[in-house]
């Protein structure tokens, strides 16, 4: 049977990764979000195993202890992390996980799964990433003057990942990283073990 | 400026690839195929530098000796071979290049492009192959049982392509390969030298 891939997604914040990834998913119906582990309480609204998967800090850190994470992270306060059974059997079930992940945790990730296609998600220039971090309305001029040196930092890593692709409008992000999943359900060794079954 | 790529198509003998190749040529603007050399006589309705760059002998032996194939090979007598300065001059000028060739020719021009993608086309399953060749009408029993023993190995030479297209029907292995061309445009390396410049 035809498994799924995983894809780590990672791109400097103000880039527009998370409307491009839902673009993409929209379009691509055998494909969906990995789905975080968190300790932080359920807001409302929320459904567990669908947002997150909510879980104690105790049985966090047993997770953590028996090496059942791809990746994890404490941010303000709570845990955070990308569990492996669920992409494991996601995956196992044909399905392909995209995985929306900062440097640090792309990293991690790939270390653990080196079968991953990890795609990097740049913008078409830095004024336009200025531009969009803007008009965002939400940061200060400090905070985009650190965003914007952070994505300077960030940008020089893509060297590491298997693409980038850049957002310069929604509808071409989309068509490439839609080509980019396409083609790497084409590389030769699952294809040659299909091929053999016939 | 953006320059073009070298994809190298083989596959066997039946399976279907120049009607394929035909159809994604002609989806994709920016891509043609690559134009070989010969020393046998231009046929009525051909056009030198069209279907072929026709020379003489004397020629196609200078050009050997002074390397200037990415591979060549005589077939009845003749000389046919890949100029390497027509494909070096295309994919400079930013144009995609097909290069649909068997897997001898193949291997060595990958060994003197090491960027050329190289993707093979294989046939849904042996019984199909079959009645794809049987039904061409002009092979006899043993013509095609020699063809399909000849795809056998062929077929397992896929395992050094980067690439394994399985021609089911034509539109599923031209979007195949459409998705193939696009996404290896979006390798880090020439994307990222892009950006530099902006």
């Amino acid at each position: 049977m035809k498994k799924g891939r995983l894809f780590i997604v990672s791109g400097p914040s103000g880039v527009g990764k998370s409307t491009v990834l839902r673009a993409l998913l929209a379009k691509r119906e055998n494909a969906r979000f990995s789905i975080s582990a968190t300790t932080r309480p359920m807001r409302e609204g929320e459904k567990d195993g669908e947002d997150y998967h909510f879980v104690d800090v105790q049985t966090f850190r047993e997770w953590i202890a028996e090496d059942d994470f791809l990746e994890y992270a404490e941010y303000v306060g709570n845990f955070y992390g990308t569990p492996k059974k669920f992409v494991r059997a996601a995956l196992d079930a044909g399905q392909d996980i995209v995985l929306d992940i900062e440097i640090q945790g792309a990293m991690q990730v790939a270390e653990r799964m080196p079968d991953a296609v990890k795609i990097f998600i740049g913008p078409p220039s830095w004024e336009e990433l200025e531009r969009r971090l803007t008009s965002r309305g939400t940061n200060t001029p400090e905070d985009i003057r650190k965003r914007l040196v952070r994505a300077k930092v960030e940008v020089r890593t893509a060297r590491d990942y298997d693409y980038f692709v850049v957002n310069d409008a929604v509808e071409n992000a989309v068509r490439e990283l839609d080509a980019i999943m396409t083609a790497e359900h084409c590389k030769p060794i699952a294809r040659m073990q299909l091929f053999a079954e016939t």
